[in-house]
């Protein structure tokens, strides 16, 4: 069985991980958190490709580009999450699966963190676990 | 490294599965579910109590009891996901980890479906992947 | 043509039928109106079956009965029409048809009883007709 | 027991009933569901009397003359059903039982559908049986 | 100073006044209110006309010729009062004052009754006096 | 016949008449209008006494000294026409008719002036003719 | 290529145009528009027909006309797009594609002509240009 | 006077209390509140029997236990307070009074928790003051 | 142990209690009531003192005034219940308990009545048992 | 230049500065602040005037003396803010400006705060600063 | 006549035209619809320009360059057609006309794509013609 | 004391400063507005670094660096103040002050522009003043 080429993409503000507040977010920087998954991935067969963005635009190509060269993204869209029409557009667009996945959980923040314009459009969602959620997702790669 | 134990709640309804709504759920029964995880928990050493209820009362007494004596248990609580305060106060009622699950991604179906009383209790949530969804919950234990 | 057989569920505090708010429900005790129900039910082809429950999980209990062992059911989930997801979905379990029932149109009462979660999911409904409501429902088997 | 008069009185669009979105409303024609219709009000000792009207004005002095000159209707208002605080008006001006009927059950259908203002002021409603919603209606008044 | 006229529009079911829900509405019938503003009308100084139509078209075709031949229209337009945006863009349409009248007091009774379209378009709104709320109407054109 | 004693109660702001936004409220001074009132009251034969108050509580008392010794009031309560239960009770406590005026048609106005709590406990309302309302309001008095 | 046969239809009050509220409707009477839209259909090889009704009855009709005899038609339904249910019925139940016009663009206006029930059912919808909304949907006829 | 006879009755997840939440619910446990509500009852005339249950069904059961048997209730339904028509109707089907009890202010909780079924139906509720509350309800039945 | 002292605070209104829709208020006057509470309180070790206002400012001040120099109050706002985030503000800028109680149960009543803004600020809620909610306040402060 | 006369209107409860909920609004009292605000007024070249009322009508009545004395206000109207039409009313009445101050930012506390019916009637709003939002507006002043 | 020049912008994701949900969006890539523009434009004495971007900056900057240079847009703005303020802003804030198209019936889906923060800033909409919509636009700018 | 460093964030439209909608907004422009603001920092001893963006990613960018190299920020986020919940994030996420100003006081423009998801993270607002809200702005960071 050939390797699966997972890109990970984290949305606006999250290169602050590990400083923003950390109460919530833990102190896990970014490029800890990349480090970890990298190793999980390897145990699972599966090769990682990191992205970070503020830019909604960027978002998009990146997904884009799962859809022509990769075999499945695990998106964290941070804020875009609740307003962003054009990311939901992108992961229908393209034929690749996409796990939605959360730090926190946002069911037990404020409610403008309630609506996901991105659920629907993703095929499933992994909430709540911290860090733990990424590994979730990717244990779901190594599933299929 | 003593084996956890943890409760798989399936409430009302599941006992269904195979039969109900298969373009939907699938075709695998609530005991060949329940079997393929019991050969998934041995292998990331974890030790399955399975508990199916149609009656809100007795999911709340499956819960106390596994406050009192299991490790953790995973949720999937049907129809009453989205009506019952109860069994929310029985999450919050006990100091063990409950993970939520769901086979279908609520978020994607009838409106009623999008209110999940239980996701602000829960440690985190799995929406979406079918089976897969529990298989994601039992791993996410034996990280723990 | 062999006769049909249909299970009458009735939901909670239906019990009290004929002491309970006599103004708005009638007179009628649940005994009588089964009784009366049964002489029609003979006349127009059809066995019956009589259920009675106070919880939601008896009455998912017997609809799934229904699936295995009967021809259709008559339901009148009395407060839970309004507040059962989980009745609803062992409706859509069931290949039986299912005619949902209300002795008073509950339109015409408090708004919290103008949302019926069944209403999509039944074969159809007749309400506010008093007892003659089952005995339409009645009919409608002796149709078909 | 003389015989009862009836008017069975149709709303707008369904002179086309057997033509349009026959997936959804069945192929038979109106005149066909009228025919027979007359039959069964014979058998059950009825004898109706058709309208259909796409003119809300033309309802309610329908509506009018069965409180003058007969001893109820049977009203499909088809979209007025929705909309007019005017045909409900003429429903409760009027001394004589009025059922509401629908060949689909519209709370299976488009939001807009799923208020029905009439509803309070009919006697009953029976929705979602095709063209059996109206032969229950008949027998509801061969019972009375 | 010439005499003005101006028309008394009466919209659906007010024909039946007298006959329906006299508890509401009273028992005199429109025939006999007509007459009563009449006598009251000369008093005034206006030369009253009548119209009672169930049709909204109809309702629409009368305001237009208070547009061109009249000096003003007192309006009860019964239920299309909270669902025509139509009379509301007639009302608009012409360059004659239009009255807004009520029996009931809209306010007072069921939700769907307290929302007008039209009072906005009209010059003012008098509700809730009974017949007498149509008198207080003439009063206002013979002031003005 | 004896004579009427009616109460005309202004509430806050009201005093600014003819200063306070005049392009909508007009250009006649409250001491004005006042005195206009009272000679149409002498003709139609009812005696007025004035109040302007800007704090509920004042309007309150005006209301139950109406309940004990005069006939009736007519009540423009300003601002207060959209928030004050306590006034609505007042009204509601005596049992003299209390007619509701408004200069304006608040319906054409800000959404937060589109709900009356005073409506209905008011025998009736007369809104949108300038001072005129108040002359409506007189006229009805003179009519019982 | 045979000539296409299109209804051009026109709900209540556009009788007016030209009348009514120019500053919003522009000078251009119905007839002037009309006559100018006859001159573009034959330049674009359709023949039109018009009619102009205040009834709701009668556009239903218009439509079922056109589902029998006629290619299509462009219809501006005035205040009924707001609110009947009816005739977004007539436009399903025939199948001829119908284009959705406004002279203004709803969206600039009142809240209640933001929410358009034809929509959803019409082929496509052109709104705000003035009467080249006509035009333009009359160009749309001659593409296809 | 004779002894009253008053069943108390807790809903689901109170047999927890002491150990749920104790900053919440306080540190006595079910066991500890009932001895003391006996010694108050005593000392106020009433004889007391105690339930606790998670099924709605149970406590349905228990009302109606109250309406054959007893001289009234107090119930504290937990999380049903929120959700249950069926106990709300239980509570309107028996002539007993029933008095509302709550151990912390709902309306100082989550929104889902400011929404009272039982509270129409009811005599009375008592909210806010711990087990005070139960007290309180002690003391009405021993006045009347 | 030393006598407490509370406030009873009546609010708008209230003076008139025996003679305002006594169907729905009791036929007691507040001197009546004020004078059975005294007695009562003299029983249970409490002195009373009485405070009835329309004005929310008088309100306020007396629950400053109660800040300082008593032990707690008695509240019932009457209207302001619903209206007042000042009145609530002041129960929540002293230190002494403040116990909220409504003769009726507002939320038998019209949907205004059904939000309290007092509710989350007051030490709890007695509500529906008419002149004995008084006594139940009463009695809690004598067990505190 | 000459000396601008402001009046500085605190609204209900704000008496009581420096001991209601120091954590919230800060440990300085009403004199403190203002004595602070005098000092940092006269280095501005404003003359300042305090008011402080608990009552509706009296803030009223401070606005219109500054209509006719003075050369604008600032207004922290307290709790009056989310729920007075009445002082918004009296705002728009006056010709001189008005800039609303609060000392916390009511966007971050109860959703009943977060509605401010002043804010469109003021020349501008100063939010969040704590006694500094006073002295960001008299800077205003001084600049304009 | 001079030729005009138009600008054609396109939104997020629309490059993927051709790709994306064929059964939504038709087969024609972005290229081909262009080119089939280009000769449409060409023959209506058209000059085109067409932009593509993911960025709303960018379609901002688009919009302004067009208000500098060209003589109009057409403007498909894709998901952010339902949550960009400030595209609708750069729209107000050049003095060139900009229709908005869209290939599908936004009405037709997602709630979330019903609102449209564009429609009352463009000169008007065309929307459900597929590609045709902007063939339609491309005529409105020809007639102009 | 040494000097502040504050930037002065613009979002997008606001280089049209001058040009757009001038009777709104003014007609100074954003180079002006800045000139002028860099006198008065100075005069405040701050000083002050501009940045003018359309693009939601490139503020956010700016604000990072707000945290790490300057003393706060100063922000008027156009369009996105109401739709950006990645901005908010990003506020949050740094542990310096920002201040939101408005121009305009969005509290009297369209109902979009009331929302604001910047407020509640915001140290405070400043609105309505024109250009003046940034002069209030920098003498609060004086103050500090």
């Amino acid at each position: 069985m050939s390797v699966k080429k997972i890109m990970v993409i984290n949305g606006p503000n999250l290169n602050l991980l590990g400083q923003r507040e950390p109460g919530l977010y833990g102190s896990q920087t970014l490029a800890e958190l990349n480090a970890s998954l990298k190793v999980s991935g390897e145990r699972l067969g599966l090769e990682l490709e990191f992205v970070q963005a503020h830019c909604e635009g960027k978002i998009i190509e990146s997904l884009h580009r799962v859809g022509e060269e990769l075999d499945g993204a695990i998106l964290n869209a941070g804020g875009y999450t609740h307003t962003s029409v054009s990311i939901r557009d992108a992961v229908l667009s393209i034929n690749k699966p996409v796990v939605e996945v959360h730090l926190t959980n946002p069911a037990a923040r404020e409610s403008f963190r309630q609506v996901s314009l991105l659920t629907g459009a993703a095929v499933g969602v992994v909430a709540g676990f911290g860090a733990r959620s990424y590994e979730l997702a990717l244990y779901w790669f190594s599933l299929n």
